[in-house]
């Protein structure tokens, strides 16, 4: 009776991807298979583990609909999305730091205009976003395309509430002026659990994790002969800034917010977050 | 500005798990993410190639729906299945080897009594089963419960099928008699394409991978105080039983069948497939 190893089907799996035609996929395919296999080689999972993970994944599959990407979700709360950022991260040191993108971008918000209030009535504590982007020698790269986007206080992002077609909550698309700035009333953001109401969450549970971030808001910047950068800023002093659930924080994108009180420019409390981006040339 | 490094975020990702509260959990978590970083650093993949990945996993988890479970493709075509059969096979040199599960198993099939015919017309050239559950001593196990089945001519299982509910083809289950036998009629197998027109399909054919597997009939065996079985009885002479797409071939399971001329049991030209299975004590 002939024995067929483990290290034969990892080799005879290699070897069903050495004639793949195009030598990216055929790269990727060999690592997939040996970094795969060397896992499951290390943890030796019996029969009832390999079908957990099969049942894991395919519950992982069924959540992603409509807005929700239950897979991108596994993935930052793996590190992974990190991990890729980082490994795509500008390396002059003078750019601004990228972060993940989240599940919760929507291509192509509204057109909004210099000093619009994106928030609505019940989004929390007033916040200026007063924004510059420049290049890294600090010139404004005037008619910069800035995506803005945050949670409201319930934690939740517009797409996870039920707005109407088109409605949207705290969440725009600015050019910046000709200093580069981008000027907008937004909200104080908070602090929030990723969705724990999947299989993700119940991973989370299982392995004694909380499902927090840290407080921030989401910016994306596009501008003709620039890397687009993808990016969060953290307001500082939020308990999860030291265990972000996903990795996200770097220290060089948490500022401090500026208090104000009632009575210049609002009626109520109000705050400010500036920071200058510095985008990397293509 | 802090650079954040990749080594700090596999470090940030393993910690995360560190306090698990049950071990096996843990283990299995931070191998998880050492290995699906290791993975990630090696091959560096671009943001879009990051979301295409996302996708891929996206649409394998959709294909998943009824009898379909295209987890447990993708499983098999990287050879991954074989690996955790391989890793949980039996030690003893006189046991049968086992093989993949495969996706298309029924619980509980619809039992059959001795020497009946689990083929319907159009299933192709007849074939007797005719098998020996033993232990390792060669010591016959009556009363074993043997699960047969296998596909049709046109490649698929009765589960691919529309058929009635509670209706079967090429399945079935059977007890084995006092010498440790079970004999009844089903078909000559033929080698058959895994399902292509998922997402697993589209890795096959990108990576220029053929989907076809050789013809075999599955058997799971199970008995008291024996560990079961699971595993496939191979024909020999087929040119797919060194390329099988899930791996799953093992030398000790191909078999030559018998050939008979119409006349004799049958009015047609039959097959003959004998095997003696040997389970492993508990």
């Amino acid at each position: 009776m002939t024995t067929v190893t483990a290290e034969h089907i990892t080799a005879a799996s290699r070897a069903s991807f050495a004639d793949a035609p195009e030598p990216r996929m055929r790269e990727i395919a060999d690592a997939l298979v040996r970094h795969l296999h060397a896992f499951v080689s290390e943890v030796e999972p019996t029969r009832e583990e390999w079908i957990g993970g099969i049942e894991f994944l395919t519950r992982v599959g069924h959540m992603c609909q409509g807005a929700r990407q239950e897979f991108i979700l596994l993935s930052d709360v793996l590190g992974v999305s990190m991990l890729v950022d980082t490994l795509n991260a500008s390396t002059d040191a003078a750019a601004t730091e990228s972060t993940v993108l989240g599940p919760s971008y929507v291509d192509n918000p509204p057109q909004a205009q210099q000093g619009d209030d994106i928030a609505r009535a019940g989004d929390g504590i007033p916040m200026l976003v007063d924004v510059k982007v420049t290049d890294t020698a600090g010139k404004p790269i005037s008619g910069a395309v800035v995506d803005i986007w945050e949670g409201g206080p319930d934690g939740l992002y517009d797409v996870q509430r039920d707005l109407a077609p088109g409605e949207y909550d705290l969440r725009a698309r600015f050019t910046a002026d000709e200093e580069g700035r981008v000027r907008c009333w937004a909200a104080v953001p908070v602090s929030y659990p990723v969705p724990v109401d999947g299989p993700v969450g119940e991973l989370l549970s299982a392995t004694g994790r909380h499902p927090w971030r840290p407080a921030h808001v989401h910016f994306r910047i596009v501008a003709d002969g620039y890397v687009p950068l993808v990016t969060h800023i953290f307001a500082s002093g939020d308990q999860y800034l030291t265990s972000d659930a996903v990795f996200g924080v770097k220290p060089s994108l948490v500022v401090e917010l500026e208090r104000h009180e009632a009575g210049v420019e609002r009626d109520e409390p109000w705050q400010r977050m500036t920071y200058d981006f510095a985008l990397t040339a293509a």
